[in-house]
């Protein structure tokens, strides 16, 4: 079984330049629920005045049905992001930080040790709080300023997570820069040093088309929880460059066909996608929504 | 070592509406060799009331450099088309059928057995004309009016085609509806039938944005061949569906990441995609075109 972490309401929208509405969102939620989506990145706790869209993230929590079977998570990337998530029902918080100084000193101002050094302390209080807590690792399989990033520097960073409590972890690639055989080097390397005891999640985006392959490389690997986005919404209609998430139905309909069970409906995700991308007002990258289910 | 056979100029240019002047695809087919492709689908010998953009198939062939190290083929999926073939200097001949009824009935007029059975006789007659001959059979992954179609209904027809000479057999999935567990079962069928003597390539397309994952499984299972379009051409911008073929910068992109050698300079590859974007006037599929190499 396939546990998707759907990130479209957060990572998709936030980089939508245009403000959605929250009933848009709450419904969007609402309809991934009603395909089996069972795990959800719903909100950021970010500063609005940079990321203007998820200003609403208190107010999308409090609309959303509370039920035991679903998981909400909520982006903490700072005390302050965490102070505003325990004042919320947020089920999970996804502690992030990237793993290259480079990256993390233009995104975040800091290197990534001070970074840790903060958020170790919120992923143990936010286990004392009663949270979930996830770590979100960026920058996992390369940093556009410094290229490679060893896979040594990314389990050390991991270790300092899990030392704190953590019991997962998501890899992401924030620009796209992960191959196959990179996946699955970097998924042993973390199956050697955690275990099974560690729930392992991968985040790609499909800036180079490669989406679908590190997704295949990371479930030969052994990896069974995938991060992906309704209509592969996040990209960016004003940037130059393609930056959207994997697609969530995309997904779905390639794990489909190889007789992998993933708990949703297809055919309710497509109509998810095309709902989604009538209240966009522009085309969204998602492939299946295009080309019909064979 | 990967084998690219480049499509673009015919299964991409084909779809194209507007008709590309003869310069152009000449100046394309030069560009290819220039970053280092050296087996290219050159043309297509077809009724050109039918495909109207491969008209100017013997025209195109006169104007390509003669070298002993590139391989020009060219489409055959009749007697006349054979015909054809065998008045210009092409090197090989792709000879097509389908393996799916409906399919051909609405494609080609005829059941997959008539083709055969003329298809044959085209075989052994290229072969005793000099030519090399390499079988593509279409729908080998699906059939958008059937479904499944049967490995052994696959095989069966490949069978005729080797029986008759051919040691080069590509199969295609016409409307992209193969996963990647389906492409390593079919794939180790054909070598469980046919050994390593069979040259086995693999056609797919990105309709459902598999492209890449369906190459991964093949390659994981052993092909090494593999055709694709510059710049995913292939797309019919006035469909309402996606049909472009797999990328082929965008999957030298991932074979180079994997450390797999394909013979061809990156660089120069997503240049004449850029190249090819302007020439066409519309935005094409590439990805990494847009994203820039990692």
């Amino acid at each position: 079984m396939i546990d998707i972490c759907e990130v479209g309401p957060r990572d998709g929208l936030q980089n939508e330049s245009k403000h959605v509405p929250t009933t848009i969102k709450v419904e969007l939620i609402n309809n991934l629920i009603d395909a089996g989506i069972r795990n959800i990145e719903a909100v950021s706790f970010v500063n609005p005045k940079v990321v203007p869209q998820m200003v609403d993230a208190e107010e999308v929590l409090s609309q959303l049905p509370k039920r035991c079977d679903i998981r909400y998570g909520g982006l903490v990337l700072s005390r302050s992001g965490f102070a505003r998530a325990l004042e919320t029902d947020v089920d999970y918080l996804h502690v992030v930080t990237t793993t290259s100084d480079s990256f993390n000193l233009k995104n975040a101002k800091r290197t990534v040790e001070k970074a840790t050094e903060e958020l170790t302390g919120v992923v143990k209080e936010g286990i004392d709080a009663g949270k979930g807590v996830m770590g979100v690792l960026g920058t996992a399989f390369g940093c556009p300023f410094e290229g490679e990033v060893p896979v040594k520097r990314v389990l050390e960073v991991a270790e300092t997570f899990i030392k704190s409590g953590c019991t997962e972890i998501t890899l992401a690639d924030t620009t796209g820069m992960a191959n196959p055989k990179q996946v699955e080097s970097v998924v042993a390397s973390f199956k050697k040093a955690f275990g099974d005891d560690l729930t392992l999640g991968l985040h790609f985006h499909n800036t180079r088309g490669l989406g679908l392959a590190n997704i295949l490389a990371g479930y030969s690997a052994g990896v069974k929880r995938f991060d992906s986005s309704i209509a592969g919404l996040g990209g960016c209609p004003f940037a130059p460059k393609a930056v959207g998430n994997v697609c969530t139905e995309d997904m779905v309909n390639m794990f489909h066909g190889m007789d992998v069970p993933t708990n949703t409906e297809l055919e309710k995700l497509v109509k998810t996608a095309k709902w989604l991308e009538e209240n966009m007002g522009r085309s969204l990258d998602g492939m299946l929504m295009k080309a019909g289910i064979a």
